[in-house]
């Protein structure tokens, strides 16, 4: 087990369970709230990374599973590691593979030492326990590294019981593991559905001392409200003095009810992948920009963003090269996508720290319109 | 016919029949010899116009064919030009649609008044004429814009004979039916692989007072030599103090032996599709990048190179990107090929001015191995 001194977590501002602070990583100082872009395979889908930083992004995750799979994490380290591998040098974030092995693999067969499962690449057998999982991540090389979990189906509560006191057992192994003291290794509260589940995940992961928590198992077809309880019940129990980093999540209407009940980090895949699916994501919903009314229009896709996208493109540019099936389609759009959740985060704290984010959050979900979805 | 002194055309050096040059446009100057990339639909595929300047480009094609049918001239115009359109502020040419009516549009039917055809898209019929091909050029609104032409396989000499007629008679209308005051029109010499036909090509073509001139119908399936041989005809006949263009030649090797006699524009759609198809350009020749030698070389594709692509990422990562089908990896190598072919244009300037040019030139070809291809 790893104690150090290298991530400090500064609250600065609370507004009510709203938190804004400052994450020291060996990569750069992360200011919190944030939302990390996701780069799977060692990129931000169709960005570079001069473009991802211009967008403003300050955190980017990348997986486990996949790296893991290809090219190899050993090839990784061998070449640097991964921030040095794709030229990311801020602050990065690696999951533990669990959510992909579960979703992803085939034939997966779990153990109560770990799981064996194919790729889903060419078919091969290959097993993670936590201890691998933790020496995958170590050659990686990311500034945050995940604890191996297990994420169940959200309203199977005996498969949840069983999957919280593996992913206990898992923690405890991953932290005695952890050999790296440039890393940040953060815990996982799992639970599904269940408020007497997350509690007892909360408390057992809190009191294993972790730099962090995150909260899993959320946002995989469970309602809103069924999320934000869950939240509630994690918040009210994770020491108040670390970051909480809720997986996977990142709609804009989903950060701003995380950051209502205390989340300090997200990333999730969604505006890279609606832009490959032509939709630009606003602060009032998404635009298809496939449709036949923007093929004339002279606007950027928000007169009031700021990317390098809304600077330059009219939708009328942008439908021309998603019809045309042009790659800079993806790259503009995801630009766009990642600097408008970047920006609403960034807002978030601002707002924080005037003490004024309610009106902040009231204001944006009265406009938000949630079910303007296009893909 | 336009006259005007909007664009200038100074030599400020010749090195035997090389010629460095400074081409004034309303976009600005043209620094020659210029090598231009290819945004076919009004985007350098997978570069954004930022990248594309970083990279070094200062002129890019773009083709009225493919414009025409897709998003529309007249769109195009409405929403400021094709300048304004994709966001290109620098010098800009477009093809005269010919070359792509001739090579991709189905059920093409030739008189002598123009060409009906059937899109490549939809199967809709449309109809170029010289007329036409001027009036979309002038909706699209490039700085250097092409005479409607006939491009014949190059060893019939009956059909190179009807089609340089053609040609002609096209190119005297597309100088009457001009109007914008703002673009250089050029025209195009043709001919096949047949000295006669192409004397008599560059006489007529010079006689009508274009101020530059392109040579069209090479790099289509005749031999270098054959292709060498047409050029110094051409060459012979020209006006000196106008611009020439060898349209769309652009390996390296053909740069070099077209600027030996006389050539000041290029453009080839080369380094952007040899990276799409994994291949790197080098001053020695193409690297396959998808070759497992370079799954472990922490090189950059070329040590001296100075472009983004090469300045940050290894080899290894951009093998990693081609296996695990990441766009970014078309972005990445399309930077580096242009940056090299706009870099040995410039390199080839700089010793034309130094009086060195054969030097350069004979240094350059003693180490490239055009044979070395991989796609």
């Amino acid at each position: 087990m790893i104690k150090n001194n290298l991530f400090q977590f500064n609250r600065i501002a609370q507004d009510k369970r709203a938190r804004a602070g400052v994450f020291t990583t060996p990569h750069g100082d992360l200011l919190t709230p944030v939302f990390a872009p996701v780069g799977t395979q060692a990129t931000v889908k169709a960005v570079s990374p001069d473009q991802l930083r211009a967008a403003g992004a300050s955190l980017v995750l990348s997986n486990t599973y996949h790296l893991y799979l290809r090219p190899g994490a050993e090839l990784v380290a061998e070449l640097g590691g991964l921030h040095r591998f794709m030229q990311w040098d801020g602050p990065m974030l690696t999951d533990s593979g669990g959510f992909q092995v579960f979703s992803l693999a085939d034939m997966r067969k779990i153990d109560a030492d770990g799981v064996t499962f194919k790729s889903h690449i060419d078919g091969s057998t290959h097993r993670f326990t936590p201890e691998k999982a933790i020496q995958i991540q170590e050659d990686l090389g990311a500034d945050i590294i995940m604890a191996f979990d297990e994420c169940a189906p959200p309203y199977d509560r005996e498969y949840n019981q069983r999957a919280v006191a593996r992913t206990h057992v898992w923690a405890e192994r991953c932290h005695t593991t952890q050999s790296r003291r440039d890393q940040a290794l953060f815990g996982i509260v799992q639970g599904g559905i269940f408020p007497d589940l997350r509690e007892q995940s909360a408390e057992f992961i809190s009191a294993l001392g972790f730099p962090g928590h995150a909260i899993g198992g959320l946002s995989v077809g469970e309602t809103k409200a069924e999320m934000h309880a869950m939240i509630e019940v994690v918040d009210a129990i994770l020491p108040e003095d670390k970051p909480r980093y809720l997986m996977g999540v990142g709609s804009p209407e989903d950060l701003i009810h995380g950051i209502r009940r205390g989340i300090d980090i997200f990333d999730c895949v969604l505006p890279t992948r609606l832009a490959r699916h032509q939709a630009a994501m606003t602060l009032t919903g998404r635009i298809n920009l496939m449709n036949a009314a923007n093929a004339h229009d002279p606007q950027p896709i928000d007169e009031n963003c700021t990317c390098y996208t809304c600077s330059h493109f009219t939708r009328a540019y942008l439908r021309h090269l998603i019809v045309a099936k042009e790659m800079l389609a993806a790259t503009l759009i995801s630009i766009h996508n990642i600097h408008t959740l970047v920006s609403l985060v960034n807002d978030a704290r601002e707002a924080i720290i005037a003490g004024q984010f309610d009106h902040f959050a009231d204001s944006f979900l009265a406009t938000y319109n949630p079910q303007d979805k296009t893909s």
